[in-house]
């Protein structure tokens, strides 16, 4: 079964919303394994929404329209539909009654713009919405489906949920499973050119990257008539993706970088202090924003003066004035002395150039230097990192981040 | 001139992410007086590509595509719009060789891959990309303008502000001026109260209030045959607002707290230390993403633990016990010590339950204690957050930089 998406709404043409609802719906669509191949939006004009409604139903099987079934004037949806299907529009009096009750409810008088909403194409079924007074629409004719929705993401969610995708199982192609690989430390184009042929050669189950604002993912996708030949599928490529790339890959699905770190410090006993300066408390900010990361870190510096780094950390002036601040021997200095400091079994320090000012040719904007101290010994990364003042600063925390558990990995 | 924005993305059809990028373009040719009047959003599949690229350019003078110019195989967008447009692809040496720098500066070896990237379709002009190795490409062909720019918000959005909306404004209709009002510190629905009759009564200019990640705005926008009498009328109703909600406006367009706490303390001569407890290092981070915050900001002080605050802060050990970490006296005192650690003006502290667990009857989740200490004198801020995890820590670090905000402004 193919399907499309459209909505409808003069405030999406002018981009004063996101278009939440689409992404909601083809999520849906996706765990059923309907295609999806198009959305579109259009606007609250007449002849535009027909030529768009024929079109899609021209090409797909099954056709969500969300938006445009309110009560005002612009609300073209229900009557354009009905006009492309070739039927009438006929009142249906248990909606009309549905809706006064919910006026009632709401001790706001009904206004006669609301009764449009009880009407609907012959032949359709309406699709309850306990929360707000237009039900969605349903209209199986001539080999296609068409579902109406409402536009308020707060009606169209638990409609979708509840009542459409329950009724769109029986169309629904098997099982599609999928499981997501984060990667950090590779670049895009340099993880594919180590797992091409995977990508290649694999439709099902099916890999494919994608570069979130989170980092590179990997997601495998198995489509099978049971969840458990489906999950051993992706088990199975996925194995052969972790014997290419293993290293790169920090977690699966919704594990962020940072509670990997938490729950491995955690599995060893281990507690990890942090000395920042470029990075100004982004590491100390996300290591926190994993619930209960208060038992493996206990404190962070943001030792963002030289002075502070005297002062703080016991790194030495001289080494400062002749090394620089952002060097390999301040960044060691600084990991030992907040590991010192804090107590803790690992120091991790950062220093760096986040720019887009203070950048020399010794030390261009992007230098980063990482040093990690622990059990008597010292990991030390020296990073050139690319972009802008904020992402240097997030990329520079990621790498701190990440030398973090591979060490804690290797022990 | 009628415009469509297409994206291209097969992650968008199966719902992984929501489409920013269409609301971002759609916004900004709105602010020009362009219309759209279609967005949609295909795979990454040629025909259906091809085919939903001849659609839109029958019906649109400006054609904005996004996505699918990346390196890999899957991306489809510049070969498909060539072979619809009727171009070869040629190779441009001089984008070919930014690659190669590119790759040189973060020292990872170019891929094969790459070299497509380095593709334009015969008279087509690249538009630079400081954020990423694919340039956006510009065609005019045949009386419509067909624009492709890279999928990543991060290189898609400065691209669109800084080259395609320049270049557009020779098509706008009129000067469409917009002015943003940052505010903190009142709800959506507070604010809509207090300047409810503005919003309704304005068309032009209007004013409209987003809830946007980064906070509530409020946007003003005028259309006008020249910048001046849309400029005077955007000053007289910002007047309006601010006399009634002035107090709550920390900033104007992309002006961030931080950076408006950076200023105000550079003006005054001040210095800021900070001892975050809950927010883990949210507001150094966010203080040090402001270029040249060095000169303000020497120190914050992540004190986790309670032993931290102890130690490096000098609160108590009585104090925490009788008190509570969580507390009024213990954020004064964190206040008091990291202003003498540190040897600061001010020092802000602040101290909290951000969940989901470590509530109590008398330290709820949420309970956010915030204190400045500076001249001898102490301000103390008592908040009750509502949310999950991530929301309560942000909000507290931004009830923090506010409290810096005020008493700056006040002296």
């Amino acid at each position: 079964m193919n399907a499309e998406i459209l909505s409808v709404g003069t405030e999406l043409l002018l981009g004063d919303i996101v278009n939440t609802n689409t992404q909601y719906i083809a999520k849906g669509l996706a765990e059923l394994g309907i295609n999806v191949y198009r959305q579109s939006v259009v606007g609250d004009n007449r002849n535009r929404l027909r030529k768009s409604m024929e079109e899609s139903l021209q090409r797909a099987d099954l056709l969500i329209i969300t938006g445009g079934l309110g009560p005002t004037k612009d609300d073209l949806t229900r009557e354009v539909a009905a006009e492309v299907l070739g039927k009438q529009l006929v009142l249906d009096p248990d909606i009309l009654s549905g809706i006064q009750v919910f006026f009632d409810r709401i001790k706001v008088p009904m206004e006669k713009s609301n009764h449009k909403q009880a009407y609907l194409p012959e032949g359709a079924f309406p699709i309850e919405n306990p929360n707000g007074t237009s039900p969605g629409i349903l209209i199986e004719a001539e080999e296609k489906i068409v579902m109406m929705l409402p536009g308020p993401p707060r009606e169209l969610q638990p409609m979708f949920d509840n009542q459409v995708k329950p009724y769109l199982t029986k169309y629904a192609q098997g099982i599609v499973k999928s499981k997501v690989l984060n990667i950090f430390g590779m670049g895009e184009s340099t993880m594919e050119a180590m797992i091409e042929d995977l990508i290649e050669e694999q439709h099902n189950p099916s890999i494919a990257p994608y570069c979130m604002e989170q980092g590179l993912i990997l997601r495998i996708t198995a489509r099978a008539q049971e969840e458990s030949v489906a999950d051993a599928m992706i088990n199975s490529l996925e194995k052969k993706v972790r014997d290419r790339i293993g290293e790169y890959i920090y977690g699966v699905d919704h594990e962020s970088l940072e509670a990997v770190v938490v729950k491995a410090l955690k599995s060893k006993g281990y507690t990890l202090s942090v000395a920042e300066s470029c990075t100004g408390g982004l590491i100390g900010a996300s290591i926190t924003n994993v619930p209960g990361a208060s038992e493996v870190f206990p404190l962070s510096l943001v030792t963002y003066s030289d002075a502070s780094k005297v002062n703080l950390l016991g790194v030495s002036k001289d080494l400062i004035k002749t090394q620089g601040a952002v060097s390999k021997e301040t960044a060691v200095a600084m990991a030992k002395g907040v590991q010192k400091v804090a107590g803790t079994t690992m120091g991790l320090s950062i220093t760096g150039i986040a720019g887009p000012g203070g950048g020399t040719d010794k030390t261009p904007v992007g230098l980063v230097h990482i040093a990690l101290a622990f059990e008597g010994k010292i990991l030390h990364m020296e990073k050139n990192l690319l972009g802008d003042r904020n992402r240097i600063r997030h990329f520079a925390a990621k790498h701190g981040l990440d030398l973090v558990r591979k060490a804690v990995k290797e022990q």
